[in-house]
């Protein structure tokens, strides 16, 4: 564990039509003031500026999975955003950044989330702080067998925000707004924390855990079906056996065939029809942390 | 006028990242019972098979604004969909299509929306019985400097299905339903108006007829401010002089200046961004029509 954050790296396009974050970051490329924190170096980038230009989520692989270190090492591979994931790891060793975070959107109505690859204190206490102040965040741990190619998994320490719902290519000026409100929260927590200012204080944090991926039915490969209107726009909310999941194209419902209730999430994700996901499925968790027990 | 309308087109996928029309398109193209009408030929069609294969909106330019007559003529023009316009024009002549629809959907909040590039009898006798079965269609007359260039101008009648707000690359189950009992409807409409079975009724259309389009306020090209939170989503809701339109990135409010009241549509669509819209205004009109009297 590091003991202590002090170069901090903030990404925003890393999927080039996502445009919370790419706007975030111009704001903090042209306002550096903002993100100055006295125990911290704060710095903002845009992940995939090709990608930003053509308004397209990458240009010929997803950057978010390029960053395993058998793709790091392997010279042999010459995609664009195999190119640029090597440039992106090496310029975090060079500033020596220990902690990534990473602002992504999503079409799927999981407003305001942070997605987590770890449960340890750290995270969890970082995340409990944001929680209390502004409690309608998820936060939604997903240590998928991809998690160790997202650009989060660079330093040991970070986390993706994830907010939504909202179109591919549009910025709303109500998520760009909250997602500005958290980054710099979060940077004055760790500042604070840096100080030992976070106080001692219990709180009880819920979060959702992605346990499975469900896809779309489909005949050779085309999908025969839609997420349910009664599930659309509905993430986060109890999935219960038999409750409405899919609907052919033809109008027959199919329900969900599971033995208890789960929480779905990415409903309806765009960018997830290539990716064979048509939502993740999550169990409730809650823990008790203590801000500042570590 | 044409006196019979006997070959209709129907066009999903003119943008490839548009789900709705693409989908109700493959559904017609594997059950073409379900388009079959007494006095009707129906053609189903996907306009730009490379972009839907890719989900973009298109490979190398807007195919929806190359079917100008110049453009169709012009045989040094090489670009993919400039020459796929000319297949699809070359393809209309031969079926002798005399109607055609374009099936589309929107980031903006435009519910059900049919955009007419003339306002003759046809088109608003047409829109009149369709908006007595289905109250929430709103008819747009949209005739804009690219009128011509649109694909449903290959034919002297025919129009655009609008449907919104949904994400690009994403399929709406509500949205697809809808969109597929109004263009059931519209053939319904025509079979029976050639067996001269459309009652003798008068119905009041209301409609919106655009005027303006606004760009996003800008500083060397790129955007300074976002649509505000109270405009997002309130397509054909009433906008005052003083109301609120824009939000700049550091919070400051930009106030609709115009001098009376207008009502905006294609609110923060995402592909128009590239073009320079960042909405267009419409002024509310209406009109007394008789369903038959043609």
């Amino acid at each position: 564990m590091v003991n202590k954050i002090d170069k901090v790296a903030l990404f925003g396009g890393t999927h080039g039509n996502e445009m919370t974050g790419i706007y975030l970051i111009k704001k903090y490329l042209q306002n550096p003031d903002l993100i100055e924190r006295s125990t911290l170096k704060v710095f903002p980038f845009l992940s995939n500026p090709r990608a930003i230009e053509s308004r397209v989520r990458y240009t010929e692989i997803d950057l978010n999975r390029c960053f395993g270190s058998e793709e790091i090492d392997n010279l042999d591979n010459f995609l664009y955003e195999q190119l640029l994931a090597k440039t992106i790891h090496q310029k975090l060793l060079n500033e020596q950044i220990n902690f990534v975070v990473d602002l992504h959107s999503t079409t799927a109505n999981m407003g305001l989330t942070i997605i987590l690859s770890d449960t340890d204190d750290f995270h969890l206490q970082l995340c409990s702080y944001l929680s209390s102040i502004y409690p309608e965040i998820k936060v939604l741990f997903y240590a998928s067998k991809e998690k160790d190619k997202l650009l989060r998994s660079n330093t040991e320490l970070g986390l993706t925000i994830e907010i939504g719902a909202v179109a591919q290519g549009v910025l709303d000026a109500n998520l760009f707004i909250k997602t500005e409100k958290i980054v710099e929260s979060l940077l004055d927590y760790l500042d604070k924390k840096n100080q030992d200012q976070i106080p001692e204080k219990s709180h009880k944090l819920g979060f959702y855990e992605v346990f499975e991926r469900l896809d779309y039915p489909r005949i050779n490969e085309e999908i025969a079906a839609m997420i349910h209107p009664n599930l659309q726009f509905k993430d986060y909310k109890p999935l219960n056996p038999g409750d409405d999941l899919f609907i052919t194209f033809d109008g027959k419902t199919i329900t969900y065939q599971g033995d208890s209730t789960v929480y779905p999430v990415f409903v309806n994700e765009a960018a997830y029809y290539e990716k064979g996901i048509a939502m993740c499925l999550a169990k409730q968790r809650e823990i008790v942390v203590n801000f500042n027990n570590g």
